[in-house]
């Protein structure tokens, strides 16, 4: 039992690429993380970037996660277009079909789903679009896990159809109060010093809990963890937090479906 | 065993639209194919359009099948971009990724693949990019039926490659006395009486031969006739040739897998 | 006085075809309008249709304005993407860069600009975009008139830009007793009726009011009346307003530059 | 006289981030060049990079030029997609209109256009597609420099049509007997060898010949050089070729306008 709660998966954007430009340091972090969110070509990425990003995950035992997002290339998915519950709907059918396809050609089956930027926001707060988008997870793949926020409408809506679903907190995002993330608008949404952040991880870990930015400690209970993978500090932050993790005894590995 | 020989297969593309923009007669002319090809939103088609192709061809009893372009929605799919053969690769595995995905949300699975335009062409003579489309195909799902130019590099990779294959002949189309299409870049290309191409699907079915251009008589079988979806006299077309294939006592099914 | 009076610029969207999809009646509508916003490329229109339209324009005396929208030719521009001022600048400098150049490729000058569907209504409510959109204007030719909502901060940013402005109502929506248009969102938004419509321009014009919703005459003074190009009824809605204006001897001209 | 023959533009690509994405060390190669090719948005670069890459470049003093290509951003308009001399024409008038917007909200003007790419390499051996793209440039402005491969059919094109030309010679590629560049498809297209680089330069500017592949040396006249903005090398290239030109007394300003 002590061995299960001092386990933890963690995940980071991967596959980001468009074209001839690159994105991220994939070949480095696919060595430190145990599930990887890929873009699948809306807001990032493009078909020979997924088609290489899953064969890097696969050959480094990472599980396989989609990255649904937007379809905006030019914001990377962050701005919040203004889409219906159907709309939402579409674009995960399509897009979860087609990272599926890159994952069976190169013999496995996807793990995950965690939308991207302003669709994972908007899936937090906008209950109709988060059942939507669960509804067009579980008639793809019921057996695929839904990564969303403690709390949000996603893991709701996901938790209502069945779906396993895993709670994620942020390595390197501050906490309100009220356990939302503190907003991007915001000078100290992101927390840049590496100890810091490698910190608030083993807080969620060991005590579940995380230390607000207005100096409270909030429960928190986190089945994954993300830590980005297109920061400036973000290799040195898996670096640090691998090690962090191993001097404490926490065991890295995927977030495993209820089912199996 | 006359009775199998007097079977056809009718298909047709569809599900052309794109965003606001319309392309078609989907609705009435569901009501005349036995098989469908959807565009799957590289060169036509985007995700609410593909989702509501499958529900209508489903709602018809059609066979929906892929209809996956190059990416190239300025051009339609017409322009032969040039692509490497893992190019061709990689967009075939996300496009049949992501119209595999709406069927299954429908409850029915893919039943062909048929690629559009140029890459339809550049497949027809380039051996090494038809063998990387059937890699894509094979590893998505070896199950689906291949439709292409009898005597093409598609066809003959997809029979190497164990697919069923279906030979396609067109309605509206001339033919070379090589048994090639001719170039749309032709004023004869495109048959435009409506009589003269029922008579040509009718020679076709019956006699398996096709009157060239040049006036001769070439041996030509098919299991699937093209009627065009978009033509100024697609509809009537379509009407006509229901007609004549009833009065010749012509069943129309879709083409069946091999393995079934 | 009376005749400058009796005078009025009728404005219609043109160019929105995009690649091979068409789109509206340019060809006819162009008959009946004194100036045309032509689309640029980012919501709808390509530098082919640009180039076509511009041309059809210039061939029938209309004179030819800029309809830049968002980039976002899936939501036709109509989803109100959140866009930075900077970003509203930038778009706004491209697009209008783009058709001016076919314009003057063509031997003649652009007229006006207004911008497009989201775009428009964003620039109705936000002064900090409306003015980037303002400076955009002014840096790229500053004899351009910027077609707006009477009231709307995009006029106002205009008029303190020293742009030429020109108030636009429209022939086809309904208007609320706080002179902002009924939202398409609701049932009564548009009026479908022709001769309600026909009537409601003659209004604006003769009396320089419009009936609301709540059935209050609300002063309205207008340079330029919108009539869609796109509706079931637009080709009939501008053959009667032709008629109805001819009958009431009002003159058809496009606005002028207060500079000209 | 011999002032003038030595005298060189060097110039280099700039302005091909998209989004998101970065490319390229605009910031440090602006420090070396005397004229910048910018790209359009359609192969490369976007309205904020576009903006921001002409101020940077009139910051420096640096002559801005256009750089359109083929719309194949996938591709980055290095993929001879096959276009009509009339879609080369619309491609050339949209984008030479968007960025002259921009260099006139700086208070500036376009010094050239050099086409990219695919879309520069077809010109070479087209005549047809050169016309059409002369034509462009020829009706949005007819004082714009055109840089092009000597003996090429782009810059025959722009003689006839009264344009000033600019022979453009490359630092880093390799040269064939014929005097066309060795194929990228070939190992020895490019060179990888600085000094090899700096002296290939030297010796066409001093000697107006280079020395091919083949061993012999070749007349080869160059107005201007290009050193490419996006390879390993290109800032050591850069530093290297500024110092060899120093060295050498060989003075570096852009290319003039005939007329000027």
């Amino acid at each position: 039992m002590d061995r299960l709660k001092l386990a933890i998966d963690m995940n980071c954007d991967m596959g980001e690429a468009y074209g001839i430009y690159q994105m991220g340091l994939d070949h480095e972090l696919v060595k430190y993380v145990t599930s990887a969110n890929i873009a699948c070509g809306f807001h990032a990425g493009d078909p020979a970037t997924m088609r290489k990003t899953v064969r890097l995950c696969l050959d480094h035992g990472v599980s396989v996660g989609a990255h649904p997002g937007l379809d905006d290339v030019m914001g990377f998915g962050r701005r919040a277009v203004p889409i219906t519950p159907e709309e939402g709907y579409d674009l995960m059918v399509y897009q979860l079909g087609a990272i599926c396809a890159f994952v069976k050609a190169e013999g496995s089956q996807l793990h995950h789903v965690k939308p991207h930027g302003a669709l994972y926001h908007m899936a937090s707060t906008d209950m109709r679009l988060a059942r939507s988008i669960v509804e067009a997870i579980r008639r793809v793949d019921e057996r695929l896990i839904l990564y969303g926020l403690p709390g949000s409408c996603l893991l709701q809506a996901g938790e209502e159809a069945g779906l396993t679903c895993a709670k994620e907190a942020f390595a390197d995002r501050t906490y309100q109060a009220d356990g939302s993330l503190t907003s991007r608008a915001l000078k100290n949404a992101v927390i840049s010093d590496i100890n810091e952040a490698v910190n608030q991880v083993l807080q969620i870990i060991k005590d579940r809990t995380v230390r607000t930015v207005q100096g409270t400690n909030l429960p928190l209970y986190a089945d994954t963890i993300c830590i980005h993978g297109d920061g400036a500090h973000a290799l040195q932050l898996a670096e640090a937090m691998d090690q962090a993790l191993q001097r404490e005894g926490i065991h890295k590995r995927a977030v495993m479906s209820q089912g199996g």
